[in-house]
């Protein structure tokens, strides 16, 4: 292994400014020529380099617009019901179809239907024929010489009928840039390989392959190549000859095996390394021998941004084409967001139209979480001048997704069960294609949500420790001046999850505060955690006597996940966690995970279409084949007054 | 050829109860399983068959979010800058990069940034590290066994990051529907075939081609067949066994070559013959061995949209996909149309954002005109139960365009001119993209527009016959009460256009009155035609007295074509036109093209675009050598007061 200097202190250089220099240095290049021919009929989603001008005219000839016959009109004068005009086939006329020219001496077209047979030879007609009546002259369509469309158009398939019609067979267009993607680091393994510790899924490749082809120009993937300087280095010589854009995953960042800087250093010009913005901050831009070369970090969320920002506009500049205008729309922010001076942030946001605001919710921030960008509707952009912004504020929004599926969402903030998922995926499916958007806060940050208008439901499992009861008493408590309505949910067996056959032997809370046991708790204000800590006072237990209590997950799936990888030995959650994580499961009681919600919402076409999907018998069915819930009375409504 | 009964009377179904009739019978045949697995690295655009659960966690170990140390926090505790805390290598701490796995007994991670080296084995720390930062905990991005995507979803490049980062590397889709295409008919030929008169470039099967693969099925075109009952039997049989639908074109209306009707009858069955809409009346609705079978009449207009209402929602029917709301848009239509209440019409429309008023003008309402879709900005659909619209009339706007384009768009309305497709050409080439919406109605019509506030500038060319001086004093007596100012264009040779080698010998008007002669005319309020009317006068001549002056033609080069084509010999109009088809030219004078504009928009951001275009010496240039044309003062501006 070659010994890189590690690179501490990389530059932080404002995204705009990095963007022009790059941009003004790569088009300054002489390139060779940027245009090249194809058939029409291969053409479509390709932008045109030149205009097009029809070599012919269509149709080329004057034609008939209809079945009938052509005639001279002048042969057709007074013509009335009362005094119709016989016409001799082949002397006054002759049967034509659409599309037939119509030769001297003809000049108009009576359509089938208004001709009269009276043999053979003959026929009828009760009304005059206008000259050039139902004829399609020459040029109708399209007049020679006349341009089809325009340069720098993106190809149609109506187009492609234009251009055929107007005899044009081949057209100029731009070439698709050729983008080398090459993966790198040694614990990359490839999509299907053995899984070990350590090992990570090559997968950013497979995201800017689909970003490049979707920009219209022409992804080349690579295969990963391991952290060997030497081998590197001739893949990367290998991909600038070959490719007009070149990508490097990973390795760009300033640890250890960051090599990328230095390759491009002794192979050509590293223009910047190190970009104000968050994620994305590692980005080296640099050129060898006349190509762009790209570094891009290793983070997927990073990635994508990094991609965005610089390779995106460089494809595009290669295309003709300038960036497309995103579609920005007007959100409030749910919840404060705070951001460094130092960068130019890219929040991930999901919105939610309730009543008649439209909600901003940050997802998860973290540059490793793709999940964030699955789920993301729109992207705020924190400039690097600013603090962040504050709850309540109005933000803009750039869409990642349609507005009008944004509006045909119904939003759901609160507690985390996988029949969420369930439920989401059964809304999509249905014909009417509703969506449901999930977050997970917890039971007490549903309510509050619900007390801001951020959300339509709020899915909730409360236990009230004076009564035992579950929900209503909450929803009294924190919304007194709502009308609230409780749909009822499922009742689900919440337990103590552990490693398979119970290898600690756990059997209540008094074996929490054992030396040997790491617990894994779930975050305040969940359902889960007031169950637990009204177990522990039950028992006369306090939180710091167990090891683990101050580690909190937000969800019943990532406590399971800590047990699995044995980061910890028992946690507490819901049977269907457990089962998907193949874990062992001891039963601590039942309890209520209904969805509280406006009385005003209940009408609504999202609401119902969540209530179809939840009072369907095969739903239901669906749920006590998983295990784990009771299904009795769910989609039932109770006013709560 | 076999004897085929002409079907003069087709039905008139209603679209909706077709479409209805249509979409229950296919759907109700027993399919073949309509999913199939494939790689997720293939999988871009295709749409999910079910809901994806993740395999594995991601990270599916508890990985170094930074490249720095890992330790364990409690050894940390205290460190300040006043009390540092010294660390031995492998003792207390082991380097890490970020993605390494966290393995006992470490339980936090310090960035490099912040760790000061004393020597090869000692380092040093000056605040303390809390237990569990700068860690990924396993499951952070994608915990095993939740929902990645759900059913009905179509796959972005993101999309497949996330499958391939949760361990997935096959996934259920929809199958592609495979989409025959059959072309009929004698009189077609394939682009790049010799042109004869009456022969018709095939074209419409590539325009269905390029729609069924962006609705995401897979077109198969076939070979054009002719007009012979036995040959389309046998290539309909094998389109039938091979594909999940089948398109015949043309060989629909009621001509005497039509045997899709019978042919379809003869293996299998006729649903519907003939549909309450224009265009596109003739459409068949079939099955044969339980595949739908559509014919589509050969009009190009007709088959988009007899394609878009039938086959677009059986495609997206075997995806499991449902319609697509369109966008829709207000807009003040700008022209009374008068319809059918037979019919449902569907009306190309051209949009323009003229001060804050959208304006819609329908385009040519031919079957046959493809250009009017190439051109088209929407749709507006004349329900059947109605007359039409009233100009001024506020209608809903199907958008084919993106409303910003729209928005982007210079609107220009008034005479035709050659100079207009450059300038559209040069402004959407520019960096700033802007559009050119250019209809042709001549400059009386184009002044009116304008009165009306349906256009940003009139081209025009109106010659006082008083005083000999071009529009401005038009622009006074029509429009007293606006502000108004002249672009200054060019100035145009107008000449009569002749065939090559000028074979009848015209020289002056008076040559227009002799009987040998047949003119072409332009419309009423044509710039051309005032300056015709004007000279005819001068030499006494009436109308009445020339052969074809009743002809009238809407733009130059349609009068160019109608004399290359031999239907007439003279025509009056401009010498870039004449020369386009190759035709002599006798001048008659020089012209003023100019633009009118009210003075309100001269510092519109497109009116600067234009001006910018016009100006520009690289387009002087382009005129100059195309000939025809003066280009002193061009882009001057007069104000009108």
């Amino acid at each position: 292994m070659k010994n890189i200097e590690r690179n501490v202190y990389l530059s932080n250089v404002e995204v705009e400014e990095a963007l022009h220099t790059f941009l003004e240095k790569v088009m300054g290049i002489n390139k060779e020529d940027s245009l090249e021919d194809i058939e029409v009929i291969n053409s479509l989603g390709r932008i045109t380099g030149k205009a097009v001008f029809a070599k012919y005219s269509s149709p080329n000839y004057n034609a008939a617009a209809m079945d009938g016959i052509a005639i001279e009109a002048r042969k057709t004068y007074g013509a009335t019901e009362a005094h119709p005009i016989k016409l001799k086939l082949n002397e006054d006329f002759i049967y034509i179809d659409t599309g037939d020219p119509i030769v001297h001496p003809y000049n108009a077209v009576i359509m089938i239907e208004d001709v009269i047979n009276i043999n053979k030879e003959t026929i009828q007609i009760i009304s005059a024929a206008a000259p050039w009546q139902h004829i399609r002259p020459i040029g109708e369509d399209i007049v020679a010489n006349e341009m089809i469309i325009p340069s720098h158009h993106q190809i149609r398939p109506i187009d492609i009928g234009a251009l055929l019609s107007g005899g044009i067979t081949s057209i100029k267009v731009f070439k698709k840039p050729k983008v080398a993607i090459i993966p790198t680091g040694t614990e990359i393994i490839e999509p299907g390989q053995k899984m070990e510790v350590g090992s990570i899924i090559e997968s950013n490749s497979r995201v800017f392959e689909g970003l490049v082809y979707e920009l219209g120009g022409q992804p080349n993937r690579y295969l990963p190549i391991p952290d060997d300087y030497d081998l590197l280095k001739a893949k990367l010589l290998e991909a600038v000859m070959e490719n007009d854009i070149v990508i490097i995953n990973a390795g760009s960042s300033a640890g250890r095996e960051d090599y990328t800087s230095s390759l491009i250093k002794e192979l050509g010009e590293v223009l910047i390394h190190g970009i104000a913005t968050k994620p994305g901050k590692p980005t080296i831009l640099g050129i060898i021998k006349d190509k762009p070369v790209i570094g891009i970090p290793g983070y997927p969320v990073s990635g994508f941004f990094v991609f965005e920002t610089f390779v995106q506009p460089l494809i595009n500049s290669f295309l003709g084409q300038k960036e497309e205008r995103v579609k920005e729309v007007e959100a409030i922010i749910a919840k404060r967001i705070v951001s460094s001076l130092q960068y130019k942030e890219f929040v991930r946001i999901k919105l939610g139209k309730v009543g008649d605001r439209l909600i901003a919710t940050p997802l998860s921030r973290g540059a490793g979480v793709t999940m964030s960008l699955v789920r993301a509707d729109g992207t705020l952009v924190i400039p690097q001048n600013s603090e962040g912004v504050e709850a309540g504020e109005k933000v803009k929004i750039k869409l990642l997704k349609d507005m009008e599926q944004i509006e045909n969402t119904l939003v759901s903030i609160g507690s985390h069960d996988l029949i969420m998922d369930i439920i989401s995926n059964r809304m999509q499916k249905s014909y009417d294609k509703h969506f449901l958007s999930s977050a997970h806060v917890g039971s007490m940050g549903g309510i509050m949500a619900l007390k801001r208008g951020e959300t339509h439901i709020a899915p909730i499992h409360l236990l009230d420790t004076n009564t035992g009861e579950y929900n209503i008493s909450y929803a009294k408590r924190y919304l007194p001046n709502e009308k609230l309505a409780l749909i009822k949910g499922v009742k689900r067996i919440q337990g103590f999850m552990v490693p398979k056959g119970n290898p600690k032997d756990i059997k209540d809370f008094k074996d929490l505060t054992r030396k040997d046991i790491i617990f894994v708790n779930r975050q305040r204000g969940a359902g889960t955690r007031i169950l637990v800590d009204y177990q522990l006072e039950k028992f006369g237990i306090n939180g710091d006597e167990i090891v683990g209590y101050d580690r909190e997950m937000t969800t019943h799936m990532a406590v399971a996940a800590a047990i699995t990888s044995g980061t910890a030995d028992v946690g507490v959650g819901v049977y269907s966690a457990a089962k998907a994580m193949d874990l062992d499961f001891i039963p601590i009681g039942e309890e209520h995970y209904d969805f509280l919600i406006l009385v005003e919402y209940l009408e609504n076409e999202l609401t119902n279409a969540f209530l179809e999907v939840i009072r369907f018998q095969d739903f239901k069915e669906e749920l006590l084949t998983m295990g784990g819930y009771g299904v009795e009375g769910i989609g039932d409504i109770i006013y709560i007054e």
